[in-house]
């Protein structure tokens, strides 16, 4: 069984390296989570359980790869940055990709039951992931910036949306057509008036998303072990960059 | 709150697709196995369990992507093969990398329980996965050849050396010493003068690995329910490829 | 001088090699080339120098790269087939296509006197280029029925329009609005009762573009030295393939 | 003749673009120029004439892609800078790189006699391209000095070299022996002993390379027309890049 004479196939793989000195962020997305969240009795417009079982998941991910300086997580997707210099897997991309890709995935499993105790999974979900290189920290805080104005757009839409469905009745199709061309200030109105909700006092974690970053190292107590710090704050603007200029760090 | 001012980075974002007209392979491969192995008491040198756990996660990937035509396993590995013209995702290669690989890693902690019903999982696993393009049926087969040669090569040395160690009481590093530069005849002629094994007695699955097929619809009864068909059988010889000709397929 | 201390720049290199097995073309476009042929006065529709130009430089680039198993041109463009199994600067796909490229390039300009006596060239050409891949040999065959089909759509449209121009004496609008949306039929009839120009009988290389391969060696006088042979015939039906059978050759 | 049954063959095509926001480096390279200069009977070490026809084809690219901020070249080589955001070509890289390298490849022939007059050009050349990408003003400044640095490395090799051979009269073979092993003041203390020669006080032209930028406009005159400044001098300590803070540019 002649080994060496099958071996030729590797020479078909390819190993492409991401560019060096720039940031690299890993963007994972559940795949058909609109599906899974209705199997799964998700509640609307945002499930607490489901959010910090994302957010438990990427603890685990940034806890395997310890060059992840910051993630950002809303609803089924979560974006982790490695630190510009980092040479894990020599910077392969589909190593790096898949690696923190698929940890995400068994350990969602994983770590269901402590924030689904009562709802069996009915089948595995899946996971898509990308790739990005960002060269400059303003490229990367305004990457950053996009994913949660996303955040914004969104949950301030659903929210209306289904304090329409499920506290006036109507239905989605009726929902969908009333908001249909409002601006933000429109369904703060609708909010407010109909409901009786101020949106500014929803929620952080559903109105920013979820930042994970390393705790400084208390430096007193010589202790090497690394916390996770967990903010819903805003990252777009630089107070929360100043607070923490160390993310960024001082790469020229 | 102007998104559209932060937009521009998903011009960052590349989309690879896949050269058309040629097989696709993904390859996954558990991370850190070895340790995942001895942490959750995998008997030496091979533990049933963990391969139908495997095979039971290729089918759960299979019954998703039904362009995957066949896959092999073995060991801490799985190929899948997408049939040549697949369109999935239109080819993007990261798309189908990572959405294969997350959903066989969800899998695995999703079914663990139904093989390893005595022992809790101690902590999620991660896996990689390679993307790899083969022009002509010829370089596809022995790709699987390759992947199959391996399991061969790798499975008589752990027989050996699991048999000297478990069964002789030497220490690892005797039994790797001992075989040191053994031929295949070698270890066949220690496992049956000392341990009276005949190597071509043992499991199939152990040393062949695993092959997924689609059977054959059956047309007299009209059913379109599609079921997979297991095999532990020589992929490496033309026998098999001629009783399923329907796997390479007429294309030109 | 530290020269060590900047050499790290090289790891920002990539170096992208050309899927084993496939062919690989490569097409080279003059860049602007209307605009180059107006400021040089070729003929209209076809000026043969410029042909003729074009294939002394494709026979300048298939002389120094011996893999080319098949050159194809037609207007400002020539496509270059490497055999399947070449391994030409170890298939670095950015290597094969810049040398072909350049040399072509810096061909044009050396034999354009040949060509062009009377004509001074006013400024020196650009060429853009591409490396694509074919894993069979109906895609290989199916691209140049694709840039022979090119061929004669555009010289059939051409040969009308500038009949209409030039021995009609209309204006370029009025000639392309004359032909908008006229099919082939209706263009060969413009030319055979207006022009008495049967279109058929117009000038091979004009309709067929010109085709270049090696010639078989005359292994009687065993002689080495290879010739190419310059063809301007059909080579989307099977016979010329069939008459230089070793072109595709016998790959698997 | 079914022109769309082959088009499916574009598909097969890729497209890679540079990621936006970085410094674009095309580094072209002669092929083959050591044989080129002896057929030529270029001067050694350095042939001011074939220094000047770089010079000059470089000039002709940049006088045709505006986006070129800085080109510098030595020996038989050329690197041009495209500015972080240029967007040529939707910046596909093949594009650029080839339309960059063949247009000095034909203007290399086209210009030839202007600086050869009395040699007949015996061959055209070819010439190799890469792309290579920098994220920020440091990397693509280390880039430079890299290729600086190498200049002034081979070039009092080049020149104690040459020395010995041709004023010495001593073989290639001889003179490769000598210096073998020698250090940079080694090879200062020779030309200065056995010949006389101040190394510092060669041609700056031979020692520096040759950079090529823009020259600022003329605001009072309010000319447009801009003009390429050539210079040979050290680029790798700051004092160029102060001097022409524009170059580098207020990017971020």
């Amino acid at each position: 069984m002649a080994k060496s004479s099958f071996e030729y196939v590797r020479k078909f793989e390819t190993e492409e390296r991401c560019l060096p000195n720039t940031w690299i962020v890993v963007r994972i997305d559940g795949k058909g989570f609109h599906k899974f969240a209705d199997a799964h009795g998700y509640e609307k417009p945002n499930d607490k359980r489901g959010l910090d079982l994302m957010t438990r998941c990427a603890k685990c991910v940034m806890d395997e790869f310890r060059d992840i300086k910051i993630a950002y997580g809303q609803s089924d997707e979560y974006s982790f940055v490695f630190k510009k210099d980092t040479n894990l897997y020599n910077r392969r991309s589909v190593k790096i990709m898949t690696n923190v890709n698929s940890l995400f995935a068994s350990s969602f499993v994983y770590f269901w039951s402590e924030y689904f105790a009562e709802t069996k999974m009915a089948y595995p979900p899946a996971f898509d992931a990308r790739i990005v290189l960002y060269p400059t920290n303003k490229n990367l805080r305004d990457y950053l910036s996009w994913r949660q104005a996303d955040v914004h757009v969104n949950n301030l839409y659903n929210t209306t949306f289904w304090s329409l469905v499920l506290k006036k009745g109507i239905s989605n199709a009726e929902a969908e057509e009333r908001l249909q061309r409002t601006l933000a200030s429109d369904k703060n109105e609708i909010l407010f008036s109909e409901f009786n909700i101020n949106y500014n006092n929803e929620p952080e974690m559903f109105r920013k998303g979820t930042t994970l970053i390393w705790k400084k190292e208390n430096s007193e107590n010589r202790k090497c072990v690394q916390e996770l710090a967990v903010f819903h704050c805003d990252i777009i603007k630089d107070k929360f960059w100043n607070e923490h200029e160390d993310i960024l760090g001082p790469y020229s």
